[in-house]
């Protein structure tokens, strides 16, 4: 099957097929926050649906909550990981003997064990300098009481109260339990920035994903090239497809059921719209399709090491040339606006309004409250192991290399449809690079 | 495509198909746990992974944070919402005028404003008495900061401090917002209460999802039934399948590419092992499939409304009867004492002894540590919008009508396999359901 495009894409599975080597985190830059706050201790508390955790730890295992604790310092346990790629054993992988290391405690539910170990506990190939261990405790421990324990041995006993960085979401009773065992807890956004500018490691898992999206597209495409008009049993003008009228569901399952068969994970973040609700933006209802209207279809698949990919695009079957074609045309003039601002050091307002404009200058209402017609979102977001996280192009702060953004301008009228396009965009030295290429078109074709 | 076994599995997807009725949520339960606290509001700030939200609201919305806040008392809105199941108008759908009525206001991302009218503001055929209210803010408001707004406003002023219940996780930088604009936060476990007691329409959509599940195991069974043995490149023996060596990998694809064309949205949480990796007790890695050996089925996809499936099998190739086959028949017999003692009134955890004490009987270590052999782990868990919630049956407590558990009794062994096989199990009135059935055998046959 092809994804279609330019991207090259080969069919092969999201995870699996060159074996890819498990992804590791960098935890040197939550050590050195911890150190530029003056603070002792850096504590995550959650579960499997936690971001950050997931970034932090690549442990994807529990629906019970577990805590990271990450202290700086030289540690006494760096000759038991020898650096594979080093022929010198003596060879420092930091600059200062102290600078930089430190040691990160996983507690990890019991039940959850050996996954804890594999995905965290192994860190070959990270050259931190942070010796990572994992504690695993019984099932009725709250995760707090584990950290608080975990803060308590590591940093020994000391006069003052000691000061812990947390995530600024960690979960109340957590905090409660931290504060309790005596420590001074305050928030900060280092892992946000952190996860911001993805590694090669990570935009290899990006562009992975981003194609099975399309793969998913390429699927709803073909069904859609090879449809017919026809009309539903109340007599109604319909789009049909394998013998009865194809509706945003049975579509929805022909994209997901391609996604799972590629090793994606999570397959349900595909919304389908047709006519009327493709301009709700996060549609996932049963709706005919008709012939003439808009179906818009945005697959944002979570691959197998957590990373998303985001891909929008539109389609008429028997279009008559209307406020759609109009539409996208407009659309696709946004998008090219908005791509090229991107490099870094762009303001990323900028590539916002560079789309917002190009909108305008076809008619539509760059700044329309959902609910009303014309451009009712931002131009983009950053994505990585949250569909939704830092970069937004909306936002304040400019673009730098290794920033992954979407690109996404689109128009909407609710008593007609909607047009989106989307990419998946990563900010390199000198410009962009879209991570998956799709191909445009307003009439669908066939693609596998 | 046929599920198997007795629980009259129809192909049907699991959303589609009868145009089911939304879900929608009885908040009586929170209301009147705010009364008896003497509190003055309930409030939960949190995402879509949040789960005591998403049962709360049926906003299966947004990453971003909202929040929603529900206050007791007599409102003058009621007329706003008719029971259109009732001939009279003046009809009370509560006892008293006062009792059980009260206001919720849902504080969501201004992007997902019509996906929260649409789930959780348009609460026809619940008679609950409390009315419901869709509130939207801009995205760079926090959810905490909103909740607290709307909660001033709900409440009026105030000489003492408002008392508000939270659910113990609420974020802790929501609670802080709370906290700073003068409330008094005690932490409630009323959601997690009524969450372990299903109402007929959630069993409903359990079935229907577990009956997805027995699909996709229905789906790994038929292709394991038209393996053959044959050897891998290095000459190995190995199960091949459509000309390739069969892992776990390609397995889980088949059963996840079944769930997704069903209508599952997350079919992310299928867990097979082979061989050794059976013992393991979330293994998501890819393994050879050989013959002789266990390949243990864990299969668990969310449905459309959230509810999870959760199902077990175990199966080997070209076995030799040894000892799979002497844990095959111990778990069986474990599963059967286990299912023999479920009815309102017992306490939980002896439905754990029974099949601990069944395992021992035959020889396995029923206590052991995750990482020996024998019996690893307790023998079932809730199951609902959480694939892990209230009542565990190695807990405290009594099973009650309408809970819904896991029965899975397992044995493993890190050097050779493991064997578990789970069902769904709601209790009733006067015993238990198995919510879909599906066939038992260590051998695979064709079921589709």
């Amino acid at each position: 099957m092809s994804g279609g495009g330019d991207g090259g894409d080969d069919g092969a599975p999201v995870g699996g097929g060159a074996r890819l080597r498990p992804l590791r985190t960098d935890l040197a830059p939550v050590v050195e926050a911890v150190e530029a706050a003056g603070a002792d201790a850096f504590v995550a508390v959650g579960d499997r649906f936690d971001d950050d955790l997931r970034y932090l730890t690549r442990f994807a295992g529990p629906d019970r909550t577990y805590a990271l604790v990450v202290v700086p310092g030289a540690t006494d346990e760096r000759e038991e990981r020898p650096n594979p790629d080093s022929e010198d054993p003596d060879r420092e992988d930091v600059d200062s003997e102290d600078a930089g290391t430190g040691r990160a405690v996983c507690c990890a539910p019991a039940l959850f064990a050996e996954q804890a170990h594999r995905e965290f506990g192994d860190a070959a190939g990270v050259h931190d300098g942070v010796v990572r261990e994992v504690r695993t405790e019984g099932v009725g421990d709250h995760a707090g009481e584990r950290a608080a324990a975990a803060v308590a041995d590591l940093l020994g006993e000391s006069e003052e109260a000691p000061a812990l960085l947390v995530p600024p979401s960690v979960p109340h009773d957590a905090a409660v339990y931290l504060e309790r065992a005596g420590n001074e807890l305050s928030s900060t956004d280092a892992v946000t920035t952190a996860r911001a500018r993805k590694s090669d490691a990570e935009l290899d898992r990006l562009r992975r994903v981003q194609r099975a999206a399309g793969a998913g597209i390429a699927r709803a495409e073909t069904v859609l090239a090879g449809s017919e008009v026809g009309s539903d049993e109340a007599g109604r003008p319909a789009v049909r497809w394998a013998g009865a009228p194809l509706t945003t569901e049975r579509l929805r399952r022909e994209v997901n059921a391609v996604l799972a068969a590629r090793g994606v994970r999570d397959a349900g973040n595909t919304a389908i719209g047709a006519g009327p609700s493709a301009a709700d933006l996060h549609f996932v209802g049963d709706e005919p399709v008709r012939p003439g209207e808009t179906v818009l279809l945005d697959v944002s698949p979570r691959g197998p090491d957590g990373y998303y990919g985001d891909m929008t695009r539109t389609f008429v079957v028997d279009g008559d040339g209307g406020w759609e074609r109009r539409a996208y045309v407009a659309v696709e003039a946004a998008r090219e606006a908005a791509l090229a601002e991107i490099e870094p050091g762009v303001p990323a307002k900028t590539v916002h309004g560079e789309a917002a404009a190009e909108l305008a200058a076809y008619g539509f209402d760059p700044n329309a409250a959902e609910g009303e017609a014309g451009f009712t979102h931002g131009t983009g977001h950053g994505v990585g192991v949250s569909l939704h996280e830092a970069p937004s192009l909306s936002g304040a702060g400019e673009l730098r290399a290794g920033h992954v953004v979407t690109v996404e301008p689109g128009v909407y009228d609710p008593d007609v449809g909607g047009v989106r396009l989307e990419d998946l965009v990563a900010v390199t030295d000198d410009g962009y690079e879209i991570l998956a290429e799709y191909p445009f078109g307003i009439a669908p074709e066939k693609r596998e």
